[in-house]
């Protein structure tokens, strides 16, 4: 349709090559939504009149997606579609705009739906990890470091690590949706328009809280999407570590945790098979949410500026990692809500591999006031051995090592049994933020007013959206 | 289908989550030969009957892919598809194999098909360009390095450095091949199988020329993958430098080329605007291709042994990789043939912003002995001025500089005009790998056989793979 | 020293290979910084002396990094230092902590000071660019879409676009840093310590604004460096779209501009040559920064919790993206500063290629009453023509596509010069954001006060750390 | 130097930014045998005297790279080096060729070098993992799908599956040798040069197999480094998959192995830990590795004929891959070479987890004529009891679900015992590339005569380089 007058038909392959309809259903309502609050703004500026205005508006409600024709982009084939029901005069509703403002703005519209989606599903997440770390704040397990039993410490006190890792992660999209939700429209294909129009009245119809204000900045910033997709990217590695946990933790080795049948799958041959299918899945793509971010950078790298048909392949990447993470977050958040703890398994290893050393040594500190290195040394000592020290083997090496006999610096075996103790260890560790009972109920409870509040603002956000929306759609 | 006895039922959310229907698509023409060639060998090695695998055969032979029901991948939903026509007898297709080594085989089998096409679209656009280089060898042009005019040269020249580019592009993905066609069936879920079975047999059945012989090796790698992403990440950056010069040359301060219009879009709002989008589109596809080969490094990336679910994650990125480089050398290929090059534009360029000044160095070692540190020391000079150089400037820099004077030491004015002169610059070039006219030709003439060559080669994999499958359907 | 009671010597390749000294010299003065944070709350909370305190700070006091021991990190190599200065007393410092929470604490305090490094960099070279764009608001100049003259705009408009991009780098940084500048300490290995500690004490002494509050999530976490990388990685991204214009403005056939001899380089054979070899390096700057990005994110991919010595490897790809950033952002600043702008050639061009061809389709809307696509359709006739339209072209085509004739309809001869003045082009785009000199004066002098806010919040940031040093290193 | 006539000074920050000295330290002595090789041909085509020849051949033979002055590149100061010795006649050494060939040839001949070791070292890993499996074709372990059990398999066969794997690592490397063995010598700048010279002499003087022939190709490509990092990323992520089993292995859960103190670490705080730093390392380096391959990517992409600077920051991108990849060889064949497997405990748990429920669906199907499909349900409905079945339970379910009674149809309860030991599971996979001890141990041998093929091509590759350059050192 556009290219007629000036370079004639186009063939299919080359077509195919430059479409992006596909991925345009994302922001095919988006488009609808732009267009509308275009024309309102023309009408009231003069440009079309309240009869053209009400027309096309009332011709863009009847269009479904399915029924549009061959064009290159979305925004061709609607206005096709409306010259072809209202001829010429349809033509009215490309004035003093282009696709290359109109695209940024659908974009930035279907997006800001996308992150108040996921912010939501984030919210459940951690919802889930902070009431299940409210009924496992005495349960002791063993902490890791390495991979390898390093201290005892709670089942809540871990949970509650990646609660607030998640939360990290919502108020990163938080902000960028501060940078997502501006309107670039008005700045037509990058150098603003000679038609006296009013760029904030657009942003304010579309429930935006500003401009992208230098129109040739407007039109070739694609920077909000790469912000987005690092924070996906780094929500996704942060979801990823969960995700390994739950495949190690289902190994018949660990036993930790067992899945829920409804997040588990079985083998096509091995008929004993419960596999963490979904945990291996939501592992995975964060490999593909990866790819989405450098896709992005290394298109929009050295491209001059201002629109370049580049940008067009950086969106469905946005589309795919959003899709990707969102569902990952859902999976997750099932897969916590419904699997089993293996609690009395987890206390048990909890005190093995010797996993109370480190207090050991700090009470050798603390009763007996040698340095910690040396306590640590002494301690590194009786770990050599097989099990766990006796009260004489304890003797021999302090003395050995550090000239002075514990029984003799008000050490005694009962302060060995409880250094050795894993509920003991893990009882003393009171301090902000450590795993104590206590100080972990604190921090639950701390948390669960936090998470109230970006309810609060989350709500407030979309409200915002959609009432301007709502309000956008009975205008005629 | 295959959960009902162990894990019961699932939910629509995890099925999507799980699912790779969607690219399975890909890979159904393949997994149904998998199929044929295990019940013909397990028919022969007295595992199935006859009857049994001739009515399976028929059975599948009627399946179109939008009749399959639900099912977590295209196996499960091909094999239900058979259990529900057929009653579980249909069930002894799965005899001796699995899911794993069935997948594997599958994306192998639509793999080769992928990499045939793409060899001969790369033949296709890598005899475009020597075709092309062969029409332009006395078209002279500026060389560039830094994006500088640097030296003259010829279109042929810069034309045939892609080619060569492109042929080394090739020779990696037919390497590549090699290690794709091979067969892993037979791997079972990884340990092989207890049923004595004819793992060769399936194997020439398919058409592959050997196997992935360890079962554990062979359901886990996906090492051919990743190959293949590298060697089109590798192809779609040196298409991509080509896409850029496209882009570039198209400017209208450069101006060397013109796209034709069926390679060229317009805009919504700039009605005069002829734009290079396909050249751009490609440029684009290449961060595409980069971030599925990151992807599926990432994903695999720590996996253990043997198969896991994330593994189904990383083919989709193969396919899009693949796709997407196709895409864009049967472009390229277009644009390629249609352009109109501005020789005469190219020429009258070619000797300004002095590129010749190396040549004139040249000429003062060779005329005048100088050394040539000290000749480029001169012309240096001599550069720092607007215009070309006199060959009063000339005695004068070199009397300064060198303690010489040229016309004493065997260099005459004829002997700087001739430096400066871009076709004498280019003529003198003649050396191994050089722009002379003859020497590009004869390059040239030795290309055109070494596509000859390539072109049977790629015929002979193709007929190999094609009369085996062919002989394959033919079979009950 | 660390591993002699329990595991005995170390081999030099192991060491090698699993040593962070080279990448610890970044960390080296906050790792001391640390130490003495933590010495004074022992003290204070009454686990060291205040004798003891006081000779550990002086011996701290004295150390070169050049004269520390053989050691897999710096921490192990100042502890190492100290015991062998001190004896065993020294063993002390390490009471109630691990290298898990010190090195965590010791790159969150160098990050800092590389973060306010950077935004003062980001300041000085956005205040460059709006100082620029202050001279240039009457310079017309092609704007460009597709790399090809779109519509004439202005220098000024031109570079406010990127000083608008680079403000909001600056913001992300900002907003990351107050993520960054939070206390790991007192984490100890990731169960906290059974020690009565004061975690905020050594919070304030450091300067951080807040504590990671859950010891597991303190030492595990490197999702601030990934927020950095990512954040840096954007930046470069639209450094990278600069870089690409100063190379491309400075060729031949471009011509634009002409960088300062300070900025460029010369050839080794090629005498004549100036290349803008400085910008290049900026923009392939931008591919290493990234790949730090997905080294970062690959690495962390898939960790259980807690510490795992995978962290290490993170840390040194967030010292070379700072150091490649920091670079980068100073060199362009310098290029900018001193680069020549040829205003006379720009202007020339930027009516070239029929670039008011958007503004006379306008001015058909508005002085006929034209529906836009219908104008769009008839200048796009006009413009397959080789020269700018007149006014009889105009007429006649006119006629044909829209049956009405400009001259009969409020349009003139005058109407259409006008319509084909760049100058006219831009006075006419005078809406917000748009390139007319009055309304990017008025951007112009409102970024003058982003920027003056920005500068006065970085250096209250700075203020803060910097006195919080200061103090700490007053005590003993 | 260079730059004085054309360009004047340069600053400080500039030249840091644009020098590539410290990488070059990898080219340095490349970089001199390309100087000689280049003279010595230069003087046989009668270019400089043999006196001069040899005079500036023993200047580079007295160089020290720690005497060079200041320079941006390792070429500049070698040239400025021999110019302050010589004088000017020392400028004939760069007669004929730029810095662009030069840079290219050097990096080739260096990465050659960095191969061969390379190679050797993999060979060394692949010998190391194919006599462990020697020594453990009768070690029955559990085989994982998912991380989960899912049947017996043995050491050996799961160690052979690595063996086969890195094997193809180093074919891809082997191909890619023949890529890299290449010489670019006298392209010049790019457009070759006026002065006769001859590319094959200096092809052999400086042992390459052939010539990068198109002279913009040879200074423009740097696809042989892609082609290099992402084998060595491939390679990365097939070790990575190895550390991580070595990780998980050591876990007190699973207990499978013990690392060799040696290639183990301790803690700062918890004396009794005995980490897998090693593996972990090395398992974090392919993060590192793969950041490498995507900045080269990224640099590479949409680069314009023919050298750019860009390309300078490849080069320290390949460097780093390689020392990364060689130091994660070496280590894994250290770690492997020492540590210790758990026989015992492998074996105990390889039954469980019902492991053997395949076998016994195929059992079903081999003795009772069961479908497959069928056998898999029956064993299915067993599998979700939580103790191995009985005959009478299997007998009941069987006759429920396939209406057959097993003692009725030729199958016992010797049968089923049979069916469930993982001994019996293991020697009845017999077929090719199975785990049976026999098959296994043909496996071994078999690549026990591969690897001392591989060997022998390794050695005439070095051999063929190391004479030739010999050689060379040897002439004046």
């Amino acid at each position: 349709m556009l290219r007629d007058s000036r370079l004639g038909a186009i063939s299919k392959d080359v077509l195919e090559f430059l479409s992006s309809r596909e991925p345009d259903k994302k922001i095919f309502q988006a488009d609808l939504l732009v267009d509308r609050a275009h024309l309102i703004m023309l009408k009231e500026q003069g440009w079309v009149s309240a009869e053209e205005c009400s027309t096309i508006i009332e011709t863009l409600a009847g269009i479904e997606e399915s029924e549009l024709g061959e064009a290159e982009d979305i925004a061709e084939a609607i206005e096709g579609y409306v010259l072809a029901k209202m001829g010429p005069q349809g033509g009215r509703m490309h004035t003093g705009r282009s696709r290359n403002d109109k695209v940024a703005t659908s974009i930035r519209l279907a997006l800001r739906e996308e992150m108040l989606g996921l912010m939501d599903e984030q919210l459940s997440l951690i919802g889930t990890l902070v009431e299940l770390a409210g009924k496992h704040t005495d349960s002791v397990m063993p902490g890791f470091t390495h991979t390898q039993h390093a201290q005892p410490t709670t089942l809540a006190h871990y949970l509650m690590s990646y609660a607030d890792a998640f939360l990290r992660d919502l108020n990163r999209l938080e902000e960028a949706y501060r940078r997502v939700n501006l309107s670039p429209l008005g700045a037509a294909a990058f150098a603003s328009t000679g038609f006296k129009i009013d760029r904030l009245r657009t942003c304010r119809l579309l429930g935006f809280d500003g401009l992208v204000e230098n129109s040739m900045d407007a039109v070739s910033t694609r920077d909000f999407i790469l912000e987005v997709l690092a924070d996906l990217s780094i929500h996704m590695v942060n979801l990823s570590r969960l995700s390994e946990e739950i495949v190690l933790w289902s190994t018949q080795e660990f036993g930790y945790i067992e899945l829920d049948n409804l997040f588990a799958s079985t083998s096509s041959i091995m008929p004993q098979k419960k596999n963490p299918d979904t945990a291996e899945i939501a592992r995975a793509k964060t490999g593909s949410v990866l790819g989405s971010l450098i896709s992005a950078l290394a298109i929009l790298k050295a491209l001059p500026m201002s629109y370049n048909r580049d940008l067009q392949e950086v969106t469905p990447h946005l589309w795919r990692g959003m899709d990707w993470t969102r569902g990952t977050v859902r999976i997750l958040d099932g897969c916590l809500s419904t699997m089993k703890f293996n609690e009395k398994l987890m206390e048990e290893r909890s005190g093995e591999g010797f996993s109370t050393a480190t207090e050991l040594a700090d009470v050798l500190v603390r009763k007996m006031g040698i340095p910690f290195r040396t306590a640590h040394r002494i301690v590194g000592r009786l770990a050599a051995g097989s099990s766990l020290p006796t009260f004489e083997e304890l003797e021999a090496v302090t003395l050995e090592m550090a000239g002075l006999k514990p029984g003799e610096c008000g050490m005694s075996a009962v302060d060995l049994a409880k250094a050795l103790d894993p509920r003991s260890n893990v009882a003393v560790r009171a301090g902000t933020g450590g795993p104590s009972p206590a100080e972990t109920a604190r921090m639950i409870e701390e948390r669960r007013g936090t998470l109230a509040r970006q309810a609060r603002k989350t709500a407030e956000l979309r409200a915002r959206a959609e009432e301007a929306v709502k309000a956008l759609l009975a205008m005629r």
